[in-house]
């Protein structure tokens, strides 16, 4: 079966660039099957790359290579890595956007070299798509570099406690459907507060009146805060950073 | 040869949801060939969506699957559905977006269950995607659930017989070129009446000047309304619902 | 090993126009294998689909057909044509699109007819769909058509020199981070002129502050215009066309 290769740049697509890198694809894993996630990735955003890639990466079959670039970084001195992560293949820079593969226990990463060819602004090109075609093709990842000691890993902040069994949480995305999704892990039953209005946690949006606030258990088990019919990030302000809290009962 | 499985949705892409439902299929049906038909619907709309599946769904081969995830009522009771219909699969709720297929005679619709451990906020992943994949790899529709009994079936407004022969009909969706489509039946040789304005039919948008305003015969047999080299829903204030007259002559 | 298609078009991919191409090309050639270059070019920029195409149309295997259908004069006396050139092909309008693979030496163009059943408003679905699928399934070129006497090639302007070395360019094209892509071969070491602005040519972005403007050897050996972790286009005013100078030393 052909090897699956994934691709999430903030490229966008129009200029060429990931066409470019499709081309160097299938020129060295001709039989490589090409899954488009995401070129729309807002430029230089490397922690919604991230977001991204740890909602998907786990989803597509036992060797599959996902390739993330989101790479304000590139031609300085950032490390370009090819991870080996629970029986699949993440490549990009060493900026935090490869993170959901990278702190799986057993996962591995080697620093991959720059070839002298190579463009100083274009490393998806030169770099990231000819080791995951190498990958994709069978190559081992040892022989495609170096061992990385110590690649740069983000995590989502954690909910702090408060009185009363509350917890302090805050919005990592808004989606777009304006939903906020939050790092508090939902239980039913319980409240949301975003400054002073009080917002339900429901089991689907259908269960408030069209135009009202809900919160609802979403589909990665984060509670995420939307308006039924409506967006919510226009109509409560809410964007990435925003302090929401959940209160028990 | 792979089934082929197509995707309709108002998901975007950055958000990693088309991922999550691409990392599905392909893990359930690893030969099937997945082609992206949008992601760009605007968000909750049905109509839309409806149009989008109308113009594609028989241009493909037999055995092809489509599945259109734009779903503002996911969660609540209403049903998801898996068609047969002209040697195709259409699956996705049931909410209008599948009526092209399901309004063709010896069209079957069945009912699809939610597993328990469905997400509420997600059935492009947890209930159609899987669907979709069974039906790529040969599973029957009827294993898939019980006969839906009623599907709900959206239909493009006919138009209405004026004096003189004319016909009353509206713009159906402006595309993203500006142009209106119409619910008119294109036939040359007659007039389209917008407000006070009278626009020629002619063959093609070339047999007008420049910025002049032209109506052609589009590519599925409706008339259309243009400006040639420029945006006619800019224009002419086109949107969907305006009420357009073609007079015969 | 099953043919590649890549699609470059205006279309978007919303209005379906996109999903009857594939439609048609799957078809007609099942078994090949559809990539999406981009869908994003600017409605009715012939010019930026000319340098899309210019940037990947080589990097793509041998026998891989390129589709590029950004079509203003379409219905109208325009030619259709089907490019046999450097081992791949190109299939799209007359109109300057093709140009990169019209100028090399050994290409060979000739000029499609339009089926009787043709719509007059869509012929990347009647006329460029089936001429790919027919190419990707070993159709000769000849027997698509007569030979194109002198098909209409777009070329990118040249700099003009200038008092004491200097090269006089322009902005070409600016990309999706808002960095302006010059005309101007780069070589490091001297110094680009922007009205009163003197910004520096470096190996990278990373070698000037955030903010400030730096000009670098961009991936396919022209100069570029950027700011560091900004967007040039917009803190500069960078438009296609604007005029660049090139200082040596």
């Amino acid at each position: 079966m052909a090897a699956i290769i994934t691709l999430i740049t903030d490229f966008g697509t129009a200029d060429g660039y990931v066409g470019e890198m499709k081309g160097v694809l299938l020129s060295r894993a001709p039989n490589a099957q090409l899954v488009d996630i995401t070129h729309d990735v807002p430029p230089q955003d490397i922690e919604r790359a991230r977001l991204t890639l740890a909602r998907v990466w786990r989803r597509f079959p036992s060797g599959t290579v996902h390739v993330v670039v989101v790479d304000p970084g590139v031609g300085s001195s950032r490390a370009a890595l090819a991870v080996s992560s629970d029986e699949r293949f993440v490549v990009g820079p060493d900026n935090g956007v490869l993170s959901p593969a990278l702190f799986v226990a057993g996962a591995r990463a080697v620093e991959l070299q720059t070839p002298s060819t190579s463009s100083a602004t274009f490393h998806g090109r030169d770099v990231f798509a000819p080791a995951a075609a190498a990958l994709a093709t069978g190559t081992p990842l040892d022989s495609l570099g170096r061992d990385a000691p110590s690649p740069i890993i983000h995590r989502t902040p954690e909910p702090v406690r408060g009185a009363g069994g509350s917890l302090h949480g805050q919005v990592i995305v808004v989606d777009r459907f304006g939903n906020g999704i939050t790092n508090l892990v939902g239980l039913r039953g319980g409240t949301i507060e975003l400054g002073e209005l009080r917002i339900p946690i429901r089991h689907t949006y259908g269960e408030v009146l069209r135009g009202e606030a809900v919160a609802v258990i979403g589909s990665t088990g984060f509670i995420e805060i939307a308006i039924r019919d409506g967006d919510a990030a226009k109509v409560l302000g809410l964007r990435r950073g925003t302090e929401v809290t959940l209160a028990r009962g």
